[in-house]
């Protein structure tokens, strides 16, 4: 089947949307937790976030166009500089999605979608109690991207929580382990199965 | 388990590379076929391949920092203008990571690695033949992350070829069904299973 760039902009809006949402590949699962000066919180599914280097560590995602959505999790990050990342695993899954609702900014997504605020020591971002995988980062950067108006957000990482048992001598963590999910277009969740371990490759 | 920034930074090298590369999630497997002007053909495997947006369809790669490896695949899409995005499937996983080994610049990880170099019509740049779902895509930018020197590599959808009978009447892709693959740390791959469909999510 073949689609060229005149086809694919002919499409109805939803079918391009999950068209070329899919066609990346899998991307990870992750809720991002913020809040504003008040202490007022908020939670937001993504599923761009991206590993951008590992001396300084860094992480980034991706921020739709001003306008087009509400931003409370940009202009909470750009208002006090840090932000959490969470893992997502298969048993929130469906509260995850939730969070993609366009709730007032006066309402906590933590509360509407069931899950629980986690403060640790003075970081100004809460963290999710239920996740087994979670991130602080403190904000560094905001690169547009001048073609379609999106940014990419980048932050380096200041604090790391991994539930027990699951890192292994190597330093790498079996995120099938934790039960970690994946998505694809708009909402379509995946499980994960481990397949294999390659060595270094050589010529 | 905790880990300071501090923590982070004094892990020996490879622990280290393995963990934050491991703590974003599950990231997509994809081959990027390019060619330069003599039609000498080069492949890579790259784990950093994101959507950026629908309209028009972009997407975009995370390119790491000039001398600390090759650049083969960059130089050749600034030159020719053009590469193609080929998803990695499990029955070739071991033969795609095989690409990451640094092979001269005169040598094509296609012959080498055992895959089938596919030119269609006069896109100047080869897709993989094995591949189930392939992209053509021309070079839009390369915008630099200062930080720590990667880029972010874009290019604009310009042909999708995708095997018969895997799009659904929404638009979506059921990438299991091609056992398309994820990858975290350096070389841990990742079958998928669907989970679930959730719909469009309001307050």
């Amino acid at each position: 089947m073949y689609f060229s760039k005149s086809d694919i902009d002919s499409l109805e809006k939803l079918k391009r949307l999950n068209l070329i949402n899919s066609i990346a590949g899998i991307r990870p699962a992750n809720l991002i937790g913020t809040a504003n000066d008040a202490g007022q919180s908020n939670l937001a599914i993504f599923s761009s976030v991206m590993h951008l280097g590992s001396a300084p560590a860094l992480m980034g995602f991706i921020l739709r166009p001003e306008g087009e959505v509400p931003r409370n999790t940009y202009e909470n990050i750009k208002h006090n500089g840090c932000f959490s990342i969470n893992h997502v695993h298969q048993n929130f899954a469906a509260n995850a999605h939730a969070t993609s609702a366009k709730y007032p900014k006066d309402i906590s997504e933590f509360d509407q979608c069931g899950f629980t605020e986690q403060w640790i020591s003075n970081f100004k971002a809460p963290y999710v109690k239920e996740s087994l995988l979670k991130i602080g980062l403190s904000y560094v950067d905001s690169i547009p991207i001048k073609i379609n108006g999106t940014s990419l957000i980048i932050g380096q990482v200041e604090h790391l929580y991994i539930v027990d048992d699951i890192i292994n001598t190597d330093g790498y963590i079996d995120i099938a382990s934790i039960e970690s999910i994946g998505v694809t277009g708009l909402n379509n969740y995946y499980g994960l199965t481990k397949l294999s371990t390659h060595p270094y490759a050589r010529p």
